[in-house]
């Protein structure tokens, strides 16, 4: 039997995308559209008096293609927060223009690979992990994936020392991007259909495409990646959603 | 030929997720709102009474992200009953503004890899699982499964005695979670598109990811499991399904 | 070149799976929808005329869970035939409230590999079999399969005498449940996406998981056989569908 | 580098395939249905123009199951008559009361595989295959598929000497069906999902089971055959379709 | 670890995919029609602005069959611009009347497998490739594509000289079809589904499949290639968009 890594998991997190019904947006008197954007903007400023307490944190997105138009991701310390949220989302007016798209339900994680053998929930950089502040750059990346186990391809059937040199040197390419990139990764394993969630933030959205190309010729991806559905966006403030809902 | 194990079969068991369809719930009048809550608590409180008989059991849990916002799950003597339950649901007031999700059709399942070669039906430990009264722990997981056939890695040509070896290493692993995590395994094959379904119930939601990931290194799961969609949710009781269904 | 096996065929086969649309089904008046139910029956009975002249036959059932609540399997000896009865159902009252849940169209289908080299058609026995009388079984279940085509498990490749060995073998499981599970096996190469539909008949559903799951276990299933999706139901009589259809 | 094979190619085709919205449908008055009609005769009648002046020509067939309603396959000369005859369509009253169910967009394609090195442009009979008159045969079948890549049997790595021997044994298979199946490969590289589209012709629909089936035992198909989905129906002419659109 | 090539980047891209619903746009007064219409081909002329100020480019086509009716590709130097356009299309009247179809999204893309080591984006001819006007050819090819990563067959465990080989062999294909087709690649890594999208432009719609079938045998695609959907369609100016949206 190969052995799991353990694994040191903080907030849960739910990526939520979803489309807007621009038909019956501007079916909505003037008014009525203004008054649930001021609804919408209301339930966003609570969730920054969560994010400045930090006792969660979420960010803000609009989405290119027809995918999406916006993602609410959101971190909390509880699963039934994030229900909480969800339906307090579905029951706002503008809830009603919009047609989900995607969501994923997942864990912020840190995997033993990259740490050493210290209390990890004592570390105050690692509790700066887990619990993160996410940060307000101007575009964001996010996409699920699975380590393969598929013929001779098994990332689960390797030696744990396998793995762990394998991760290492996986983790030296992010590494390179210090700075450029932030990545948070939530493990879903029994929350949601694959195994991992990434979710990277750059104000170069280029640096996207650069790391997950670079990553890919690494054996951990080239051998093991099974990537889910990829999303891009771009920050969305309180002028840039007014704008991206107003009709004229 | 290899040879099939022998599996004891209880209940039958229906996993039924709906979307609650919020533009045209809010639609309604709030005393017909509150008409179709307290209608389907009615409902609820008729499964109770079979649940307290010991004639049948169910699990009522909301749902994060967008596949469902609930699920139900029943577990009944025959196949007419589930779907008996499952038309009233659809004549209820409340069914007009739920969208199917996704369900799923099986049977309480217990394998003889597990067992020894005594009359099973006549152990009250095994018909406490085969009639299972399902706990009201805060959270829920459930996924479907098979067993893989491809290739070097086909489950169904090993020799039972392999089988049976394997199996007993991976139910190793569960029983690490006793106490934590309460699993129901209910047998699919015939029933609907995979083998297995696989509910699990904790206080904890953690304890989820931790056992499903840890067993996804055993080699069970690592050669030859193949999972279906996951769903993960909180319970709801009164007081939840009512809070999550008023609007104000 | 691998030489085909001659089948000989039979009857032309739909299987009709559709979902009632419960929320426009309720809104129609009480004398409307007994209406709509008495035609239905009328459409119905008509199909028993035929059956019961041998012109053709057809099975009537509920499906569990959300695939479908019910499934009309047809059987007719030309293909015409089938596109009538679906456009006469089409044109039913009853049809504006149902919803296409999947269809299959098929050919009874009996195979050489069980057969001797006798002129199939005149024999009596296997007349029966190939312009089969539908049972009144409690239960049904229907799934679509292929045979597998994939590096060394190609089905397709085997020697004929060696697929007639396979074949034989699994056969003897089937003949195990004769008198528990009726088969009907129908053909659909170059008529539908799977090349054979598999339709079970028993009055006790729990005989279909024995049987299919001990079949799994046989080489020709276990390295061969590509499953589609499964339907599982209950026998809809007059009273049950009126039951099922009723409104209080 | 293995070398392509010449093709030779002859008028673009349009396989279009469509669902009747049957409560709508009903929901017009009895005149306005049969003006739809009506314009939708005129349109086939238009149809026929062509084909009788051998500008193209094109093969109408409702079909079984549901799938699809009515299929319309277009030949003609160039592609943008292809999309103008679409467009036309959908500005029909009738297509007001259809739903896409599925399209194919091809060329049709002899393979020099099977011919000699004569200017095939200048041949007659290679003329005829090119610039098809399509038959008023019974019934119709389609499917796309694609030549496999995968592991040991990549189609697309195989020596040309090797691709034609084979190619040539598969041809055999259909020769046989000659009189009894006509056969239209179409070629759809660059333009669809698939490879090819495969449409044939037959006054008895059992042929198209017997032809597929016995190819699919010849080593082109065994090993190298992707099939998409099948479609079988029944031809449709001006009486069969008033009576398919007729509400009583 | 295999070494990932440096690639020199672009413009962003995106391709939006659109139905018409006809029903609805039918529906329509004649006036509102053409007020519509109208301020659909402003949209399109301020884009021409932009493509003739050299601050961007698009191409606009029809599409044949089902999966759209027409395509909006549109490049610039920023994601967000990506993002406005979108949403500007959104808000049009027109936009009420279409069903998004498919989206991809992308960034010009040049490979160093091609290039030399000077700068490239010091070169006037690089700098006209990454930063293209796109031709008003005929006709319109685009596919997503993927380099396969499955057991022998795995692009990105290649020695890099050797994938260089490779895609120097694979670009002589291309070079052959200078003059008859453009090829604009964009990649798509950490931005889409996909890893590539091709987009084709030709005169001769046949080039199209002649160039993609060709490839096919080139050891890159056969071995290595991993294709999604494929769309084809004719060029839309303005009097063919009138043509196409007019309602007699």
């Amino acid at each position: 039997m190969s052995e799991a890594a353990k694994t040191i998991d903080g907030w849960y997190c739910l990526h939520d995308f979803r489309l807007i019904d621009w038909t019956t947006w501007k079916m909505l008197s003037s008014d009525d559209r203004q008054t649930a954007i001021y609804e919408f903007q209301q339930f966003l400023n609570k969730l920054n008096t969560v994010h400045e307490a930090k006792e969660g944190s979420h960010a803000f997105y609009s989405i290119v293609g027809q995918k999406a138009d916006f993602m609410l991701m959101i971190l909390r310390p509880t699963m039934e927060e994030l229900n909480a949220i969800e339906t307090e989302f579905n029951k706002l007016k503008i809830a009603e223009f919009t047609i989900p798209g995607y969501s994923y339900v997942s864990v912020v994680e840190l995997s033993n690979y990259l740490a050493g053998d210290e209390d990890p929930y004592q570390n105050p950089q690692i509790r700066a992990r887990l619990y993160p502040e996410l940060p307000k750059a101007k575009h964001v990346c996010f996409y699920p994936m699975d380590k393969r186990r598929q013929g001779e391809d098994n990332w689960y059937m390797l030696p744990m020392e396998e793995r762990g040199k394998l991760m290492r040197s996986h983790g030296m390419i992010g590494r390179q991007y210090a700075g450029k990139v932030k990545q948070i990764i939530t493990g879903s394993v029994g929350f949601d259909d694959y195994e991992w969630g990434v979710t990277l933030f750059a104000d170069d959205v280029l640096q996207f495409k650069k790391l997950v190309y670079e990553m890919r010729f690494d054996e951990v991806s080239a051998r093991y990646g099974e990537f889910g559905t990829f999303f891009v966006g771009n920050l969305l403030n309180d002028s840039k959603l007014e704008q991206m809902l107003q009709i004229n």
